[in-house]
């Protein structure tokens, strides 16, 4: 492919055709960046596995024998783009780690690409999408637990530090000023964020008491 | 009225007729209220200032000569609302003020009739609910702004803390838990995001450095 094709068709294709593993892989490469494309694009009404199918140029009975249905094949669409988007950090320092998860969540939110998938996860309605959001938040959650996990070893944060607050309290505020505020956000809101929960977190304000259930 | 009557509407005009400042006024409330519950319960289409002058039981004109059309109500409102459901503390302890504001934008969230109204500003996508979402935060963070202003004059935070930021980071972790997570939120969800923004705002987090621009 010499001449760059920007579509995201083409880009799809390219970048399965980098992933290793041969032909099945491919496919599922393909197909995954499709129903992303399709859920990004797609009014509710129109995302059908027929589409899908037609985009990734792979017959429906492959993408039904694969995935089950048209909600299996986007619940492991959103959990790939999860965790292709998903920059974790371990620097050694608290700090850094959470203002480096912080800009990640400032890529994936104002990147073109994913951040029209994001929007799109977050504009509909609908019982479907709702579980989509799910799966991309416990997937994102479980990648960057270990960042809390790894500064209480070290010390560096309270022993009994809750890592899915910690987690809540770095993404809410880049969420908040775009989605609901509607105000652009830059890297310094991403810093700010980071900034103000690594300061609550030294302050032991995310410990929960031993023997506390999860909020 | 001896029989209780559960129904919006209802309740729009009983509220209207307790407010002081005679028959303007009570038109005034009774037309916003209408304005608020067709905001909350139509569909973006079927939002016209023909439902709201029904639902008030007015003339279509009354609205018209006063508000200027459908925007002018709805704006109107949405920043009565705003102010409305606003409970702004005055303890004399910063921590305090921020978890009863935390509180307070808990109960506009889950309580039924304004938690559906903000889901509504919230789940639209159109131009003119960018404008009543804009309003209404605008609003709300004016009413709040003092609560850190007279938190630095009494020195329990540092010069230079920047109230914007604050109120932002107090509200965020509600709205991301609920609108983006889709979890419940409880009284533990406000005191957290509030005491986590209180340590940070006194570590010092907030504070710009003089002439800096609010980002």
């Amino acid at each position: 492919m010499s001449a760059p094709d920007p579509s995201p068709a083409a880009r799809g294709a390219d970048s399965a055709t980098r992933r290793p593993g041969g032909r099945t892989a491919r496919t599922r490469a393909v197909v995954l960046d499709a129903a992303l494309e399709e859920l990004a694009t797609s009014d509710d009404g129109d995302l059908t596995l027929d589409r899908i199918a037609t985009r990734a140029g792979v017959p429906r009975s492959t993408i039904y024998r694969r995935w089950g249905g048209l909600d299996g094949v986007l619940l492991e669409a959103i959990a790939t783009f999860a965790t292709d988007q998903a920059r974790v950090p371990d620097t050694g320092r608290v700090e850094d780690d959470l203002r480096l998860w912080a800009r990640s969540v400032h890529h994936t939110l104002t990147d073109p690409v994913s951040g029209r998938a994001v929007a799109a996860l977050l504009g509909r309605a609908s019982t479907r999408t709702a579980a989509l959001r799910h799966r991309f938040w416990s997937v994102r959650s479980a990648l960057v637990r270990p960042v809390v996990q790894r500064a209480v070893e070290r010390g560096q944060l309270p022993d009994g530090t809750d890592a899915d607050d910690v987690i809540r309290h770095v993404g809410a505020p880049l969420y908040y000023s775009l989605f609901v505020l509607g105000e652009p956000i830059t890297p310094a809101t991403a810093d700010l964020a980071a900034a103000a929960t690594a300061a609550a977190a030294h302050a032991g304000v995310f410990v929960r008491p031993a023997g506390a259930l999860p909020a």
